[in-house]
């Protein structure tokens, strides 16, 4: 039997950096989190996630390391750098992959976030043996990871599945990307949460919603209001739902896939969710699509989705 | 030098049937035209079809004939059946591939019309040598063919690629798909002249177009009163262009392409068309990929993009 290798697969995201210590098994042994604070430069980052790549593999030899595979918003696939981290300003323009590999003296893997989480998706999660299906990560933002014939695309320059900037509303929502009425401005963990907040502004009905700062909302205080029967929030997430339904209409009528996975912190909020996606899609959906796309929360949990996806990087050089 | 050896392309449409007999180095030889009446039985078009095919190949040998290859609205490319042909409705629930093979008693091959015609464009036309774009062929509806990696995608179950049943306006105009909303209804030729007969009902300005019947207004009889200062032909034009513009912007975030290629009977309206298209995408468009993605139309013309495209599933099975 040979002896165990190790990788590190790290998902930065918009509010915590996840570190996970992954064996060659793909067994997640270890994690360590951090917060992003997004008012932070790259300098002091970089000192954060070098302290936390040191704890979560401090009682490995260097030579059962591997290497690191890192999931990051925005990041170019092809080239391993970030031209435009919208929600993460000190990553933009940073070539993450570069800097690393030399920083640490490793082989790092960068790849968008989402499209990482998708190889861990079809490695150990809910799409395994398939070969066509999309992974929407709703967290602070929304991500996509399109899998086509047992391939992640990455597209012709490295960019593609950027589906959280397609276009929900003409003129609508301001986004972080500079843009408006992008679909991650209304359906996403941040997008429930200003869907709460507009209508408070428009509905005179009480809701405990009204008792909670703007800046302490969240999408599980919603769902948590919601299932107490807060009708403001059971309105916040059907609209959200329905609008991801639609969505996901385009998706399925574009790509035909086997299966729509989600994951991240909206996928957390239940079944009322889920149902209603299903309800608002079915509705709008071609008939010869009927019965035929599953949609699915991850069975991984986004988090170790995450993590195991970004380590398969390293292990998976194919994708 | 070996002799020559043939195939017939043919291309379905929701207006016409075109075929083509095309040599082995990719030369279309002759066509035969015919008009798709949709109201015909299968029977009757059966008929047509065939004598068309005779007349198409009268002087080949038939041991020089490598087979024939069909693109169809709403195909399955999978199984070469059409599980619904919104246009064309003698086609729904046809198996074509098997029954057309048989009655021949040649190779037959049927693929969706629009991913018949990307692989015509990767071959022959303006996609020549790109791995990644988009067809979108704007006629009676609305076809388009994806191809990533240098494969025309099909999808988990053949039908991918019904980018024209993606959602456009939530509860918008009917769709022969028994949908309402569908991106066709208002990008397509049948599109661009149902929102001129709007535009005249809502507008009391002057129009040519107010001359003519509806049921014989076209594309081009807008195209050409919008060359001739006609404000209501050229809003329609601007309506037209810009709500395609929007949705290429989700075709570009999703894939990545290098281009995206325009045909059909729309791609034949002129500049003006194409330059609205674009600057509407260009607002729209996650600043990541500004100046990356090339719009343009088809170089073959779309009737030789998808009859070349068509008489190429013979040739190149892998697709």
């Amino acid at each position: 039997m040979e002896p165990l290798k190790f990788t590190v697969g790290i998902d930065i995201g918009g509010t915590n950096t996840k570190l996970g210590l992954v064996d060659s098994d793909g067994h997640l042994l270890r994690r360590v989190n951090f917060s992003t604070n997004p008012l932070l430069s790259f300098a002091d980052y970089q000192l954060l996630l070098t302290s936390a790549l040191v704890e979560v593999t401090h009682d490995i030899p260097r030579e059962d390391l591997l290497g690191v595979g890192m999931g990051v918003p925005g990041a170019n696939s092809k080239t391993g750098s970030i031209p435009e981290a919208a929600n993460i300003p000190f990553l933009t323009e940073i070539p993450l992959q570069s800097v690393l590999t030399k920083q640490w003296n490793l082989p790092v893997f960068v790849a968008k976030d989402a499209n990482a989480a998708a190889l861990g998706e079809m490695l150990f999660g809910s799409a395994k043996g398939m070969d066509h299906f999309i992974l929407l990560t709703l967290g602070t933002g929304l991500g996509s990871g399109l899998v086509i014939n047992g391939k992640v695309v990455s597209g012709s320059h490295g960019l593609a599945a950027e589906y959280g900037h397609s276009v929900l509303v003409k003129n609508g929502r301001s986004c972080n990307c500079g843009q408006r009425g992008c679909f991650e401005t209304y359906v996403s963990a941040t997008g429930l949460k200003r869907t709460a907040i507009s209508l408070l502004a428009k509905s005179n009905l009480q809701s405990i919603l009204r008792d909670i700062p703007p800046n302490q909302l969240d999408a599980l205080k919603i769902a948590e209001a919601s299932e107490n029967g807060d009708e403001i929030a059971k309105m916040a997430i059907k609209k959200t739902a329905q609008w991801l339904g639609l969505k996901m209409v385009d998706l399925i009528v574009l790509t035909d896939p086997e299966a729509i996975i989600l994951a991240g912190g909206l996928s957390k909020i239940g079944d009322y969710f889920l149902h209603t996606v299903r309800e608002s899609l079915d509705k709008k959906l071609l008939p010869m699509f009927n019965g035929k796309v599953k949609v699915v929360y991850s069975s991984l949990g986004s988090d170790d989705a995450a993590i195991l996806g970004a380590a398969s990087l390293v292990m998976n050089l194919k994708n």
